[in-house]
């Protein structure tokens, strides 16, 4: 008999009892200031990995063997951030409770806040680890607290000072770097320090946020404002796999992927393998 | 001395004092639910009118002689709907209070709900002429009230029944089409019976709302959902025409074109001179 | 508990047991001559459907209502022909079999091969009613006689002379068009005298294959051959509906969309449309 | 042996000593005011023929029978337009002397003067009917008399009054469309008293300048200076046909296309068929 | 006497008779599995080679002075493998028995197993080096075995264990890595070893196929299925030229070339870069 | 009261009068050979620089803090080249003559010939130091003297023997290679000697012209002729940077940007974000 169309992410497949991550995308762009098009990230990363292998080279490890559910895209409100970002808890909040690992893919930024708030109740020791171009810290943005622009500045509402590890981060505007340094732990233009902040945060619950522009735009210029003198692939994928083998990961999202800027396909493909390689070494625990 | 740098739609460059009519692009998309991009559509009607010619040879008539300033795009919070429909507001009713006319340009449709309010308040009379491919007369849509797909139910909320016009609709879902019976006077698919609506609104105030999507996607791919099926661009240009001609307009708008979705220009030239055609019309008077 | 991500057509989301009709996507383009791309057809058609609405205000009924299911695409064999049209061959001859009407979305035309053998097999009677811009009457084309050149002269081999009626057709070489004479009933350029065709074919039973390119460009422009000089989306729309209401349609098909040449996504709406607009007329019954 | 790789337009691969038609390509767009590109029209229209047939169905004859020649694209200056002008004044002096129809592909319009030039030198009585959306009649555009906007008007000054008939005008500035009123014969919108003017144009000497942009852009996005209004591909291509049917043609140009603004490649196949149904109305002779 | 249109890569202008080199195109796609469109790879190439200069300042040398003929492309059976790889077979066997070098320019990867069959039968020692971000050692793909992704597996059951030489490989299932270990030579993601390969290879016939793909889709977009970690341009090129300065190259293809997914056009300026510095670098000899 | 529209790059809003620093656009493309586009150079980068900080994390500077004002584009003659570049030459002698230093963004290349008249004639001992993947020394190039493959050249017969510094080239023909050793300082391929010839350079007015193809087109595929094997932006940037820091830059451009060849705006953000750095380092004095 035949069955109605399944689409699930490179794999993942399984049913949501069997599963140890549970992937869910939250395509939002609401907020986004400069050009919109990351809600079609989530939806373009799935149906393209019909194109990715399962099995990864770099880690010898396949897919297939691993756990994971693809739970599929939330119904988001555009235009009314606040039920986004509820859902978008709610969501994670069920996984959480399961004993999951929720997995989100954006989405604008912003969504991070939602998977966030539900992460930090069950876990208000979570430290933050954020890759990203842009810094993210503005109290308030185009006269708005719930947009893009400000959403490290709320998750640092939840965990105060010194919880938040950014990497990569080569974009803001003077206050928010100022502001950096007295609140967050930033390195500048590259992943320097990573290993140690990971020695430092073992066995600390971490929210692990990878907002795909931290890439240089060569590389990855599906995205909503591209950035030039960013990392390269190679830099992000064993950056990623590494805060995931090593971290007590215990939510993660990858976002920020606005399919349309970039026709070749190479932007989604990227997004999809660092997914996998980040699936994978998340799935050896 | 080197002046900085000004932009105008075509010819529209009038000092505020000894103009007629007040142009001003409100560049929002947040509750686009589809596909966002109409943000960019004011800003590329005004830049790219530098390829139509301020001539119009259907009316004999010339920008050059018209007395209209193009004032820029309003600074709109994305993803505060509420801000930013109070900040078009205020725009509106400025340029009332002095005794202009306004003349907005999209954006999503939902902006026309700032506008119409001002209008309203001051002319409470009002009736509406709406040319469109959507109803837009949802109660709710997607957990928002302020949404794009519910303006002029929205706008009836202000009027009461039978205030408005309809004219070229073809997709809604089947409530909307219901309700429409009772609540508005909706003419699907064409222009059919404008004539007789210019008639019977002589001489009462009237706001027009042009959704450039009642056009079909062949003569204007350019925007959020392409509904095959519509009028020609002669079709739309004769009926707004006529309408800017004829009708006591108070307040008007024109909104809808997502320019990235057509990479040939073509669309947005069709926007540029409908505005063109209805700027030449309204300022016969 | 959550659920495995589903993805159907518009609203055709029925179980198997309960659909009267039965889509299913056949996304093979290997024997495309000019453009490849139509294997991306029937997921676009399928993901972008989210931006259709299930209510038709030209019949006044919704895709809600109606008995149909989306069993998702075929994954078909590249460079392996018969191998691809021997697995549409067993899902159509399945569908047929549960007493179910198959409705296959292309695709490239020669799909129309695999669908149509298996119709005929159980209505030996059966003629075919063709929409196209091409003749697709070759008896050879490159070296292949599996090629959507040739598929209704392969149909034809089924059939034999007087069962194939043609419309809209304007393009092929001079051979196909004197041969036609002989052997089929070809109307050029229009849909002229499909009511008299009709009218005849009353009772018995048909085949409907519609080859989405008898479309004008202008509103058709994303399929792999353009021939400027086709009917409207209106005239099609029209003609198709005409023909699901009033024939006794066995098996049907709708292909030759290839959404990459448009970005725009008009074509991919406009293919939307005409399949919505068939479901509902084909449901009636 | 093998042979260097040669590409014609779709069957004109006949040796020069033969044939009857030369066509040639005028791949040059330096004065473009607006957007660039034409220069890519005449190989893109030679490239893409290979997905157009020879045969017409409209007129039942094919090129393969026709004898014509194409002899590539002419190497011009960009940036010294006289210099290209004069090196298409040779190649159009050389066809006519060898007693050939001179048949060009542009390019830009401005490149009809250049061929124009020396089919006056050799006909000093020859009439010009002229297909556009652009008047083209300007003295002088952007510091500049050799430019595309005049390029009608330098015509002009070697036909004198009454010799030039313009159909499909639709955009220019007031001085052009009144200056018109005076010297040429000008009929705005469409191809209303093309019949008339032929019967009056009987067995004199006429040059055909075909600026494809007077199609509506719905059909034809590809070009410079998108202007909606348009005819349609059938009134081009009936209009087209009619003249080189009945008029005495002895030098004609297609121009204007500008194939990256379309990527489907629809306005690219417009132009070719057009090209086509017009070699073969002027072959018959 | 004008000539008919001539089109050849870069210079590559010489007659058969005095040419060392011959190029020729194989525009196939019929296999691939993802996105087709390399059949447009070797016309793009030849086409866009207008922009590049012949000369190299990597070697100080220029094409001018070499003795290279492009032939053009076969026109091949789409839809139907077999016969598409036997005339690839065919036009190489025939360069080869006029002892010249053949250099095919693709189409998909598979094009390879028809030039290497006529290569391998008349040197029956033949070694491969195999430049590609994918591993192509599938015993079957998708019911085929005359597959993209198979085609070093049907080369190897020609040359057996050991001949053949992969570089750059970061793509593929388990299976393939796995059976890899065994058969042949295989350097994952980078070029490491190709000195000491040239150097045990010295004197030994040598086939040398490079997938562009094996570049990053940063530089290399214009591919079928990008996979983004790979070698940078310069990298490739020294690769390249090594290869071609220092084996005993009898025969050679680059393939992959997409050039519609890179609308910049930088992919095919990368591939026709990568060809002349091949060219140069083979004719030295 | 509503003031008309100013539009300027990133904060540089000053009045003429207060500006140490004028930017200026010259959109003219006329003589670019291979594929036309920079016209759109300066409006894009200055409209894109909306999604650009004006605050630099690399040099901890603002641009709010400068005093830089943007003039806007000229209005140049397309296809009057002498015209184009006279007009260039007076907006940069009049921004000289009051005591401000010109800095424009092109354009084609060429343009730097107007503006370098200028500098020249007030500093005649001025040295060039010119970054390019083409060496632009052609004596003549399709028969114009004016044209960007010799404005470098045409800038040497102002400046003679040993003025010219030249880093990043990778193409040209043979003759510009072998030229160049006699007449000026070539750095092929990167930008090695840069220090060495500051230091050279120290307190000598330097004009500074930079063509972004130096850069490589992953990072900047938005140029009318890609060069693959280019510098990286992290690279571009550091080098600018030093020549705007330590050299006595009297005036400067940067040209070559092609927005449309690149839709994703990475080569635009790339274009605005060197820009910034240059104004940035200009400023410090």
């Amino acid at each position: 008999m035949l069955k109605n169309n399944i689409e699930t992410f490179l794999e993942c497949d399984k049913e949501y009892n069997e599963a140890e991550i549970v992937l869910f995308g939250a395509p939002f762009d609401s907020t986004t200031s400069f050009r919109p098009g990351t809600r079609f990230g989530s939806s373009a990363v799935r149906h393209e990995s019909y194109g990715l292998e399962s099995y990864s080279p770099y880690q010898d490890k396949d897919l297939r063997d691993c756990k994971i559910m693809d739970s599929g895209d939330l119904e988001l409100s555009f235009g009314n951030t606040k039920s986004a970002l509820t859902d978008i808890y709610h969501r994670t909040a069920l996984i959480l409770k399961d004993k999951k690992l929720p997995f989100m893919v954006g989405g604008e930024h912003l969504v991070t806040l939602g998977a966030f708030r539900a992460v930090w109740e069950q876990y208000p020791e979570v430290c933050i680890i954020h890759f990203d171009a842009h810094a993210d810290l503005r109290e308030e943005y185009l006269d708005a607290k719930l947009s893009h622009a400000c959403v490290l500045r709320r998750c640092w509402e939840m965990t105060g000072d010194g919880k938040i590890h950014q990497f990569g981060i080569r974009s803001g505007d003077r206050d928010e770097f100022y502001w950096a340094k007295e609140h967050v732990k930033m390195q500048k233009f590259s992943f320097d320090g990573l290993e140690e902040a990971l020695e430092e945060l073992k066995g600390k619950p971490v929210y692990f946020t990878v907002d795909l522009d931290v890439m240089d735009p060569s590389v990855f210029p599906g995205t909503g404002t591209p950035e030039p003198g960013g990392v390269s692939f190679d830099e992000l994928r064993r950056a990623a796999t590494s805060v995931c083998e090593k971290a007590n990961v215990v939510g993660c999202d990858v976002n920020e992927l606005s399919p349309h800027y970039d026709q070749s396909g190479a932007s989604t493909a990227a997004a999809g393998k660092i997914i996998r390689e980040m699936l994978l070494a998340l799935s050896k625990k």
